[in-house]
């Protein structure tokens, strides 16, 4: 997170999907030509462009890196496949760290192949989890389960509301585990605002963006700028805000339309819809 | 519900919604074909065949009614509006009692026109049936509150989960609201097993059709037979009978190949599959 004491338009942070043909230097560019502070990144573009130049490149250009994207997928089925999702992710904290981020967002993966048995999946989350939590303590990063809509809990995540994936963090001690409030995934729950407040200092990141209809063909991508959809976003960031949540507001859109759009008309978007999503 | 005492096997009705494409006769015809001993209503095909000839018809075939689909949408910013769902719903429970069934599925409305605000759509969903529960009562119809994806929540429900349906109708008398367990609707809740034992006699309905993947280009034709998705459904089903349920389980498949598929092989494997619906 990080951004503690800033007002909330300073507290802009463009997540790097919401620009995803745009490789790692143009998208540092984009947010320094917008006035934007800071950036949520992506590990396949970091690695793109190289992990030392990433650093280098945000560094130089005064970006603050509000989160790295993304750890997760522990559910399998195959312990080779088990391991390797923990090395990943290991290094994946690291990798946070040296780009000078406290926060790993974690999607958590769906059902295990072959098996329907969704407290399995879920044991083999918070399994892995704690297995991560001594890299998380030592590297300063802290691992940030992110609840999904609940249409990507077979095959993405099968941690699917902001209550579960607290009491999930709330196994952990607090530097290393934290949640993440993505307003797409949990804007329709009654117990969002419950959740928030009892998330408190567990909340790591705040990421905004619209629900809207109708659905694409590939639900994935019917993410919307802020204000294009049906996400009242004022209580729902006054609540973040009052649950004490003083880091970034990352905006992730994922949107084949946004994609296709000239990178500065949607990072001026995003600023220009930026306050609909402040508290007050 | 009703269905009391037989042993799952015999406790099957087919949805009509599983059949679309059949006329009320058909449907009937179908059902006395394949034993199949209960159906769930839809009105528009009911009206379509005349409510007093429906009736009849389901009567001398010796089929019971498991459910009349549907009440609702309750959400409105025009009062005239409102006023013509709340007369359109006290029709829906005196045809639900000519036909027979003691149950009338409700699917709330998603949000008032509009409107961004989820609190305001769901206290009109709770003024709507606080209104309509002298009908009910009058009648010996108990409205069931249908909790819907939380994939529908903006345009068709804002009722998003088991917990929300039941914390709704514990407002409201025992015989005169309670609540629809689908097992496609709420099988990713990681509270459903807590919110099926609190419903206990309150669950009305409980209906089954699986998750599969991917999703179609229209989510509201995404569910499969039993057995061809992602849930797990014995401990469902167990949990169902554990907390008191005694009614029939309604198959209710929204998609385009079953509805295009011959009507006697969907009765056919809508009864092959059962018994994996079932508990033990």
């Amino acid at each position: 997170m990080t951004g503690a004491g800033r007002p909330w338009p300073g507290r802009l942070s463009l997540n790097q999907a919401t620009v995803k043909k745009l490789s790692l230097d143009e998208a540092v560019g984009l947010c320094a030509r917008h006035d934007i502070p800071a950036i949520g990144l992506w590990r396949e573009p970091v690695a793109e462009a190289g992990l030392a130049h990433a650093a280098a490149a945000i560094r130089a250009a005064g970006l603050h890196v509000s989160s790295l994207c993304r750890g997760g997928f522990f559910t399998h089925a195959d312990p080779a496949a088990r391991a390797a999702a923990i090395a990943d992710n290991q290094a994946a904290i690291a990798e946070a760290a040296e780009l000078g981020t406290d926060t790993l967002v974690l999607v958590s993966g769906g059902l295990v192949p072959g098996s329907r048995d969704l407290p399995l999946a879920r044991r083999m989350v918070a399994d892995a989890i704690g297995e991560l939590v001594p890299a998380a303590q030592e590297h300063g990063v802290r691992l940030a389960i992110e609840a999904l809509h609940p249409m990507f809990a077979a095959d993405r995540c099968v941690i699917t509301s902001l209550g579960e994936a607290l009491d999930l963090a709330l196994q952990f001690p607090a530097d290393a585990v934290g949640v993440v409030v993505d307003t797409y995934h949990v804007w329709w729950d009654a117990a969002l605002f419950a959740g928030i407040a009892r998330a408190g200092e567990r909340i790591a990141s705040y990421q905004v963006c619209d629900w809207v209809l109708p659905l694409p063909a590939d639900v994935l991508l019917g993410r919307g700028h802020v204000g294009d959809g049906c996400i009242d976003f004022p209580p729902i960031s006054a609540a973040v805000a009052a649950a004490g949540y003083t880091g970034y507001v990352e905006v992730e859109i994922f949107n084949e339309t946004v994609w296709n759009a000239p990178p500065d008309e949607t990072a001026a978007m995003v600023g220009a819809r930026f306050p609909l999503a402040a508290p007050g």
